[in-house]
């Protein structure tokens, strides 16, 4: 078991009990188009290109947005049920997802303006190596699914606002 | 004018009105938990690491699943403006996002049930540049706004279905 990672936990959550707007985080990210549709994505210290495939007239350079989307999902769950492992006590041996997700492209290229452009569905396999009794690895998951992020993010409405500015005005 | 990309995508939208089959499209993406945190996903040809930062217990190895999330708006929304623009017509000589997406953390922590564990709303900021009249460039917003796929997983619910395995069984 993971006693110091256990120990970041519960000291987190005494400091949110303590103080509520420390529990308040801002994510920020910032990316600008370069060549056709790859995109170079600045998030803290780190780097990311995503790109489309050749296929639809990318470079391939990196992964695209959908799939992009599929992997913070596949890896909020992992994580999810690290944490939640350790804080419960719960043994976890390893933890490997697979994900599908489909997309219509009629919706994307307004062939069908009845099609959603983004997924009708996504398909998880979340696989554990753990040897922890059934009852326990039930309550993780449940536990796992209530509290990860992504899937929350995936399965309920974010509200979005876009503002748009044309020009050099900062 | 990008006049082969323009080419690219009317061939795709005919090649959809011709064969709805060809428009159904699968994205996969497969990942495992290294270390403590670290997930490194593979997305076909492509790898990425995802991580948490060294508050929360991770080693900052990569951007956080949450961070993914906005890095994939915000190239979508790039990317969306690129393709339309270039299929009607509008000159679009540049684009950029930032964005900022607000988590309270006594969600995922379990301090509070009742807040959400994902993004309570996100804002981004578009910047273009371009030298078309603007009653061109807010049309190509709205066409953007209705078509780009991550704005869609992300204002609208994304049916979810999680397989949970234990053991080694494929």
């Amino acid at each position: 078991m993971d006693t110091e990672l256990k120990g970041v936990i519960n000291d987190i959550q005494q400091m949110y009990r303590d103080d509520v707007e420390k529990s308040k985080i801002v994510f920020k990210t910032s990316s600008r188009l370069g060549g056709r549709f790859r995109s170079d994505v600045t998030i803290r210290n780190h780097a990311l290109t995503i790109d489309e495939p050749e296929s639809i007239g990318g470079s391939d350079l990196g992964p695209s947005p959908a799939e992009v989307i599929l992997a913070a999902l596949g890896s909020c769950q992992e994580i999810t049920y690290r944490a939640y492992a350790t804080a419960l006590g719960i043994s976890l041996d390893s933890v490997s997802v697979e994900l599908e997700g489909d997309i219509d492209f009629r919706g994307f290229f307004a062939v069908d303006e009845t099609i959603r452009p983004g997924f009708e569905a996504i398909r998880a396999r979340v696989k554990i190596e753990s040897s922890a009794p059934a009852a326990e690895l039930e309550k993780l998951r449940e536990v796992v699914n209530s509290h990860c992020p992504v899937l929350d993010i995936l399965s309920n409405p974010v509200p979005v606002s876009l503002d748009f500015v044309v020009g050099d005005e900062d």
